[in-house]
């Protein structure tokens, strides 16, 4: 019985090292990625006990993504099918002025096709929370509908659901994102959203606190955490709002530090810790993430523990 | 105005160095494979003007495919669409008896969308030779009719149309590969098969001298061209088999070698060599191709004639 | 429960790539191995249901170790040490003449502390068969004690206790391995042991078949499996001789094979499979386990049958 | 008919990665780089249709040479020699305060041989531009009329002739390099030079602006444009000073920049564009070529007018 | 007859590279490093005549270490053990606010069983400066006997020893350090030191300036260096105190350059030079250092000179 | 006072690796290679005292060879120029059928300007031997001479003079070879030449045993030594013919094997060897030193004593 269930799709990422670029890279590092997966290791390496639901294609390519994910520690429990594919994503990081490159290529992905009959729900609903994210939801309705019934199974008994809105403008649009995410936002209790992706499918503007107010106003969410990259992170909660500045990194890799964050949080809150202290772990989580490369963190609860308690020499 | 056009999808192949599985990879080594552009290079490296045409993604990866065949030498003409997908192919190849992994992730791919309307048919029509692929008409019913529409187009003006039969069992059935294939035959004047995809798509048996004779008859091919491997290549043209021996090689890379005996091949037959010399060619340009890593032959026409030359020493 | 727990220490392994020599190379290729680690990961790509028991040390190299086998799949249950030292093994792999280079330096590494009060007994009384290796024994007093204890608490409600001879002349001689292993044999129902172990530590000539049947009525084992590496291997089990030849193979790296084909061998028993199969399967194991890098195997079960299916081809 | 057509050598650039030393570095990455060839692929990758103009040995290191050339998507006419040198340098990059080595070992390379009459003199002069650098004359006496020769040819029928100064103390003197290139001077529409290099070869001190009037003045150049790396560039035109600010970069390889400031100055000169946005052009393709490994340019005319098009917040 | 003899034990160093982690690295890298081994590279990199004296196992891995120490050209002189361990360390290397990894692994290495009988005492005695550092003394009584012994040997009829806290955490505490380190004080004329070796062994606060004059007056040292990082260096001596500011660098790797300092210093000293110069000297081979991949620095005498020569423009 | 000098020019040599080809390869490895020095490591690696003397650039290039160089343990006493080229040599190995790629490029490098007065004849004077070759003699007639001079002067001291033909058709013809290097046969006593060169230069024919014979009585060399590759070597000794046959070996790098077997045969003679056992010597390094990457070798006599006291196993 797990502490945490983290359901939806996670890709295998190409990228070249170096700031190659990938028209003329010969070689690519081949990473493992995607928003439940993530939050589950990152949850891991906090010391909950998390476990990961997905649904992979019966290949190399799926046992890859799978035993990526047992060597960062974590749980699985995967439908699998004949002959899908597997979901890719083609990454190329650049240094400024220059943009990094993110080809999606999930296209009709083993994952889109994932039901609830297929995946445990047993573990859904005997768990003390569920976590799954939007980009899930844009990969076909199935995958929609299946986010939304682990969503509602997970509410029933246990301790919270919990959702990140996760907005890729290559999967969909923000009015289809809306339509779709804000439908089982009933089902809710903790709703994670980056600054950016708030404005953009949530219609927001103003201050990160203003938004967190009139969001769990709107939607009548225990707790809404916004993520505001190198500003740090704010927590709305039973009318306050908490919030953690940032920590100076050396930044390596910048993918998968909002996971990161989200994982780190969600483990001290299913250990009882109250909102603040929540929000210093997510963000000393995210901090040591950036400066690993890829998207999975190898960062332990004691480097988490070790920085907070550090605090006042590193911090700024 | 170019002696070949070829006309095909071509992939990005990726695939983990040094034996190493893809399960467990971190890198993958990125090239490019493609039976049509394959054999336009053989050719060119023989001295052969060769044009490639084909439809890619306009992106980092359409692009990648683009560098690296133009790094090979050969000149492209190539339709682009915004927004589809690169096809790919993971490989991992094999030491005895481990069987090599191909896993063909051309599923909804852009060069399956190619239409004659975006295709330079000035280039086919001008052209001295035109040469296609079965794999080609596998991807999709607009492919096999573009694959068709050259192919004709080809036959009217040029020397010779070319096609391989190509067969690849995970992208369609012998018999819907039969049924596809055979329709084009009439525009065909040079076939060329391995023998195991004679056996398996014409499903003809008996000896290769046997199987070039009845399908000669059958279809009315002006030649007809069997590779076999380690067992070298022959050719029925004018109610007469050609052969020759295979040359002894250390392998390095088996991919790749058959498009390079194709592409040497005609090079020679626009030459103006006759069936013989054609046919030696195209097996020492096959033996030297897989000495090289990758698909892509950079064997010169000097290596290839020097190891005519030199024959009685290497061939066995 | 587990099928299988096996029970020993496992190295990190440090070697360079590229048949390059420790004394220039620039890096090396880290990777872990252990004979019973090595043989529950076999087991486990055969569908057992495999559980490895050690102890480690809680550092970074600890870590590293448990997330690689993580990683290959087998489910782990490990006793921690403050500041001890993880063993390890440098490994310079020659082509013929050359010899290969072993340093074992696993001078009080933390394994060798490891007791059964900190290991999971009941993980051992409760599995249906145990597994654990001379070379353990040879670590200290304190590791061959506690291999003891395993043998015999696994004896008393399990299938079998299995038993690997693994001699290390760098790490003990044969007279003290002799002493040691031979006091554990009363609860051994299954040894394992090539045919050059059982002629320096148990002292027998002649005949492998001949070996077989003197140890199996010395000690009155249940059966004894020669490993015999080109030349197959053979089993003594209820007063016959069953054997199985090699499987031709280009090998890449000889390590691992061995314990490849214990994992095999064990799992096709504990499903039930008589000698001539579960020989046969571990044969073929072993077979495709030389084509990988590194000593931990990545086959699965699939590419195991299908090679047996096809035996006629490539055996010889 | 090229738009516009470089004529020069260029070498194959040995160099070790991540800032390790020549002496103690096993490997080195081989790159090709000539200030020819680099504006021509800034150039290219910024719409112009751009033709390279040189002299190659016949040999591998000749075929790489244009194999990397045509990778970046430039045509080429290029010379051959049976049996000469390819033109090399070792450069070993160095982070602040170490100095950055570079060995020139051009000594008696095919290119210095190249004459006029080897040249494609046809498409010189159909071309709507021709460019040349100072560091090709440096090469030869030979080279040095030739690119005087190709510089006169462009001059008679071409929109204009343009020149970079491009001066390089391990080649010749500052004396002996004033003297060879003013020599030139009156076959040049555009001259192009560093704020160094005017300093160093044609003497003047004082600020850029003063610089480029005054020697707009002595030899009645159309335009004089300057580039200052961290500040930017500015152009003398009709009397006016122009200029462009520097964008602020995380530089990863400061190679080819210059280079790839006048193929994009030149791009769109020829295009049409006016003095101020052939400026921004150059300064945005530089900015972006710093961010890539190696000297060649492999950033896109999308890219530039997007950084272009953003400037306000990330120029400073 | 060397100008400079230094004695102590000398690490493989195994490291992941890129910021990869220990935990998930696929590769380390192989360097050597030991104070005493550093010292005499830096020190020979300046022109004066180094030797090292140590003890080496008699393997493969003793031979990597003395290869990599020739290749620095340095000579040595070293003693051999038959099945002694190699000294190794583990390092795993971080961007802030991720902390450095470093594992210690020398437990019963060799060098730890160094007698002054398996050393060339006369090398010493003949010698015109000793050096040695507290680190290994830390390894074992007998090493810290050897290393008294060598101190007071080269006191005798040399120019002076020199001597580094060099104080280790993991090795031993500070109250252990303090005691056995200034049992040599006695024979020692120049102390070097960092500023955090100073507050942790020698128990000081206050100001650096403050420290030197109290340990020179407490142990009547000829000479305290005290090294501070980021701030540069200060030597008493005489009664004065002299410094040096630090050098503004891109640091690629900060291990080493403490040695590479005490390097150029003694190197510096025994040329005749003056307190100023040689810490000067060290304070530019530190810098230079800090921008080379390994602790084994590669600065040459004339890099030091011209940054030295070039000071106003980089220095802060 | 050395055992053995040796003299000569050594290369940068730049490789591929993985059976890449120069043309696409994006990376090279850097090796040191050169006759003279390649015996001297030989030598030493079977315990002679031995020194290598030529002529290098003060530059990043001429450091690398010399580093290289100390790692293989050797003493070197090199002259040094100001600005020179260092040689290089692009190495491109190949699989059968296709052929290896060798480009010398020696043109106008330091070496070739070697001069008797810049190179440490004393210790060419006193040594017990000396070593050249004829490759270095076709660098210029400044080396010739030079090599004349060094192998004169060893005669006069010395135990013996040994030159290797080592004829390389890339830099001189058959002819010019012949009339250089006979000119110095008066002043050697044993001569070194693979049977194609005896061929190629000498112009002999028939069987190695009767070339020998005929070599000896023209010039009258004290020993002729013959090396045969796959068929092992013979030498000529007072009017007897000895042999030995070749080890069969997995080879990974052809090169420097010849002069591997040169260092071996030597550095037994010097012992006082007799011829057979010398023969054997060399060949059992020339077998190991195939199975190392690059052509300096790190076979180490203990390694060459045990593959000949186990040699009726692994010989044919």
């Amino acid at each position: 019985m797990a502490d945490l269930v983290t359901v939806g799709d996670t890709s295998l990422r190409l990228s070249p090292e170096g700031n190659e670029r990938l028209e003329t890279a010969t070689d690519v590092r081949m990473r493992t990625t995607g928003t439940a997966s993530n939050v589950a290791v990152a949850a891991g390496r906090m010391g909950t006990d998390a476990l990961w639901l997905s649904k992979l294609p019966d290949s190399a390519l799926g046992r890859r993504v799978l035993a990526e994910l047992h060597e960062h520690g974590i749980e699985t429990d995967v439908a699998s099918s004949e002959g899908g594919r597997q979901g890719l994503t083609f990454y190329e990081s650049a240094p400024q002025p220059r943009e990094t490159v993110e080809i999606d290529d999930r296209i009709e992905s083993t994952a889109g096709t994932m039901t609830p009959g297929e995946l445990a729900m047993d573990e859904v609903q005997d768990a003390a929370s569920v976590f799954a994210a939007g980009s899930t939801m844009a990969l076909s309705s199935t995958a929609a509908e299946t986010v939304q019934a682990i969503l509602r199974a997970g509410g029933s008994g246990s301790d919270f659901a919990a959702f990140d809105l996760d907005y890729r403008p290559s999967m969909w649009s923000a009015e289809k994102a809306r339509a779709t995410v804000t439908n089982v936002f009933d089902a809710v209790e903790v709703l994670f959203a980056s600054e950016d992706d708030v404005r953009a499918v949530l219609d927001r503007n103003g201050q990160p606190r203003e938004m967190a107010h009139t969001i769990a106003a709107e939607w009548d969410f225990h707790m809404v955490v916004i993520t505001r990259s190198e500003y740090g992170a704010l927590a709305y909660h039973d009318g306050v709002i908490h919030d953690s500045d940032a920590i100076e990194t050396e930044a390596v890799d910048e993918t998968g530090q909002h996971e990161a964050f989200i994982g780190a949080f969600l483990a001290r809150l299913l250990e009882g810790a109250d909102t603040d202290d929540a929000l210093d772990a997510g963000v000393a989580m995210a901090a040591l993430t950036r400066t690993i490369p890829g998207p999975l963190t190898t960062v332990g609860r004691a480097e988490v523990d070790a920085l907070l308690a550090d605090g006042d020499q590193t911090t700024f």
